[in-house]
């Protein structure tokens, strides 16, 4: 039985604890939380669990084999240097760490101690992207032309990220897992209203060597909630409206190209608008796919899906995006 | 009575030659264009029009008042200087011209020869602008704080100019239409997937001093149909979506605003959702209102709406999209 | 070449002479309205097209092939009938007659007199009910269950027939031309909000011998527009709305079944939720459609989709349908 | 404290549950289910809730206060006849019974042990449902007209009833909420295409003494799921979607008026198309508002919302439906 800790029960460490609660082999053994009032609604659910104000009861307890971390970014790195020396497998909530250089360290710290880590990117495990997966894998889409995603709502401003830092691990994450291609650089711009310099309005854009392109739209201050990706390739082209309660992901058979035309020397496009497609989804709680993911992970030593690697990539391009817009959308080179 | 002549007859020119026959005080007396069969459907619906391949008939004609040029790009410049030369008035499509220089020596011309210059604009003359128009003037949205428009389908691919210069024309000019503040630089990405150097997906940020930002969102590539424009107040925000038949404008009353929070020395935001109004809006068809201004300018010596310095405007900013793309998103000023 | 005289040049004559005006073999030679402002529309557009206030003009031409009554409905059966009479072939709008003993009439003239008779239920000639009819016919959606159409929006009071009567004539033909199965009886009830005792708002329910249900909510008083049909089948159903633009058909693969349960004595139902399917639809203008199929009958003898039967067919529904709201909702049998 | 009993720990038993655990001087003591499986569930999320398979332990445990009932409707009467007559108040789930008669005598139990009777029907605590019946109060939607709705899914077949008595309960008490004119007689169409005779789609009319109707679509039968509830006044009018997240209730200022025409003998409509407003609504639980005003009644002698009243008139109306159906659509009085 692995037995797991999760420190932070903000607004994500209730899904964490729920889903962890119904893994097989795996049973939540600690909540630690600051606040006092959080904990008392732990103990309310669920009597069975230790609940600390303590952080370093988790790290002391050589029984408990695993540590959640669900707190702000911040903390991220020295809690989970501290859940890996202690002999824990950790999964921290995106993003990763505040820099490269913790991530690296991070990682580092995992493998030396033979310990498992992982990011929780959650849409990894979502029915919408394993199906778009598999449409590129089986190269229904063809090559892939572009990436395209706006998410933005009223948001909640955090208090020690950007927007960026915030709603693009999501789009890095997904766009990672589709494609093994990797941008060479990136241009970001946006702009902070209020006086922290937290930016809450950003875009993003990914260069590719080939001419693949990546945008993210990003924003804590519209009005209307938009979740939505497009995915080109120059077969098919796939829309991904998480909005959507049963029509998420649509395969449109639509594209265009190019024909000779020597003599009047112009370009001619041939257009071709066909049928849409709008496949069923897996329907299992995403978060339960990734809380299985570690827990084999631990007890099988299989390679989880949001994986280290994963982790470490999200916060590469973040820390890129974040030198371009301080640097009015000079291009910065992800390396 | 005004005599118009109208030079293309393709995609724009049917709507010119329906709604400027509709003008009080004016009549279409000329359709020129290089392709017989075009001329031939004019012929079929207007047979009191003259038609002609010769676009000088138009220009040696003393008794011509004024002239609508709604060719490609390339040929505006060159057609609407020999019109102005030959004592006409003009109507130019948007964008204006391929260069700033050439807009300048357009208005250069006009303006020494006393004639009306216009680009139509015709998104400034709809009921969707004039609402927002109104809705700013008399600060119901507060302080603009961003502008964001997404403006993707599957589109026309231009033969002469690339996505930003077909689309962005649109957010531009109502973008400068809505607000005093001109953008001082301009940041865009984009990529061209066919092999003529063409963008057909371009992403341009517009800075200003104030910290309001600007975005577009531009593609002929996308397998579904967007039109939306947030417009955000620091008071309230609206939606401009001109896919929707009866709802296009929504006026949302909602927001943000920091509070003083000194003991915790973290920023507490306060949030507000609350109604939303869809007002009415005129119906009229926008090209009508843009064709009336022309005319009553020619007459009464009115300033339209849609002028030259709108015109000049726009291409500015284009210019430097333009130049900001080939140079990998580096920011670019705007004179 | 046929030659083709209009009757009625208000809401929908205009649709008919412009697509009329683009058959093979056929010219609009005449339109005739009472109103003289109509005419000058004409005049000013088709200026080829002779326009009359008097209709004896196109009945005494013979040189006229045929004519197209596109009048209020208490007109129908007495133009139609001198139409036929004078040896001219005949489309009539929906619904055919305003009884069921004048439509029987003028089919007995006109197969007397060996013309042709239709009646222009264009939906017939839609690409969506074309592609429902081929899923029903390749039983794709297997044994039909309902028939279910809201077609509902602040509409047109008509001055002579109630919402039924306008708008149910579309179900009508539309369902007839999915099945071969007819209703045996109908149950309708309806309200007239204005003193003039026409149902603005009414539900129609039709009957089968097998267990399949038909049912249409009609209604000129709702804010929204709303034109959405759903064909229920045991295999799948589709969903049939035709205000989406490019979305207008979707076929989904749903459905439930009973299982036996002879233990607990009760249904268990299998519930199958699964793929959504958008096909792409032909884009020709229906009304061209419609038109060729008479040009075409009238030159080849060949047999039009909307023939006299479905127009008698739908009077029939509609005459049963209107005892029925007069005497609170009584089954009355179709005969 | 009120001590709470709820029997029946299915679909709906947890919500119950969940939500009277957070009333204010209540508890819930105990949850009665014949199902161990279900009662597991209980036990494991309120370990301080009692469980158990026999209802009589709820019945004979003079500390308890009241019984929510919340099992398959033909269980109602018998149910909530021992828990009154146990000296318990009562809640029953919707509908409240399974015939007139039986409502008529739980209602006379409970007046004469001066006991609280309530139904839950929840739509009456919601904030869609206050702001409509607001704007008819402050007769801001004037005189109503029409009461639309349409509510279809692809349903739980229910074992004991057919899908009128499982969706119309919704409208009914909503309908009865908003307006004190009640329906005089009810016409109903329906069809079972499963073989034990329970109809899986229905269609109903209420007729009124005023020229007010009512309609109901109701369907398990649907691929789509649609919840919206169109409520026509004669000055304005509205839509309430309930499956919209942000914007459940639309008002439209949308009319027509007869105006006198005596010259032409004919009606002319004045229709009027203007602003929409979309009122934010209260966003708290709906049935958390319920178990407040159960819980009221009980302490401090109130009459709560969703009473006996609107529990024995919803039935009444099901009653009458169903007989209609039974009837082939024949208009049956409602008493």
């Amino acid at each position: 039985m692995i037995k797991i800790g999760v420190i932070g029960y903000g607004y994500w460490g209730p899904n964490l604890v729920r889903n962890f609660s119904g893994v097989k082999n795996a049973v939540v053994k600690y909540v630690a939380d600051s606040r006092i009032e959080r904990l008392n609604v732990v103990k309310n659910i669920y009597p069975a669990i230790i609940t600390t104000q303590n952080v370093e009861d988790l790290f002391c307890d050589s029984d408990l084999n695993a540590i959640l971390i669900a707190t702000p970014v911040f903390g991220h790195y020295e809690l989970a240097k501290k859940a890996l020396l202690s002999g824990k497998h950790v999964v921290i909530e995106k993003p990763m760490t505040a820099t490269v250089a913790e991530a690296n360290e991070l990682i580092d710290i995992a493998q030396k101690n033979n310990k498992v880590l992982m990011v929780d990117h959650t849409f990894l495990y979502t029915g919408a992207v394993h199906k778009i997966k598999q449409l590129i894998s089986t190269n229904e889409l063809g090559k892939l032309n572009y990436y395209d995603s706006t998410r933005i709502n009223l948001g909640l401003f955090q208090p020690d990220v950007n927007v960026v830092w915030d709603l693009a691990p999501h789009d890095i994450s997904i766009l990672y897992h589709l494609t093994d291609e990797r941008p060479t650089s990136v241009c970001a711009t946006g702009v902070a209203h209020l006086n922290n310099g937290m930016e809450n309005i950003a875009y993003v854009t990914l260069n590719f060597q080939s001419n693949m392109i990546a945008h993210f739209s990003c924003s804590w201050s519209s009005p209307v909630k938009i979740r939505k990706i497009l995915v080109g390739g120059d077969k098919k082209m796939v829309l991904f409206d998480d909005n959507e309660i049963t029509e998420k992901v649509k395969v449109y058979d639509t594209g265009y190209s190019a024909k000779d035309d020597e003599e009047k020397q112009r370009i001619l496009i041939d257009y071709r608008v066909g049928d849409i497609f709008v496949p069923k989804l897996e329907t299992k709680e995403a978060l339960a796919g990734m809380a299985n993911d570690f827990v084999n992970a631990i007890i099988n030593g299989t390679e989880p899906v949001s994986n280290w690697n994963s982790g470490l990539d999200v916060v590469k391009v973040l820390e890129a995006a974040q030198q371009s817009i301080k640097q009015q959308g000079k291009e910065i080179k992800i390396l």
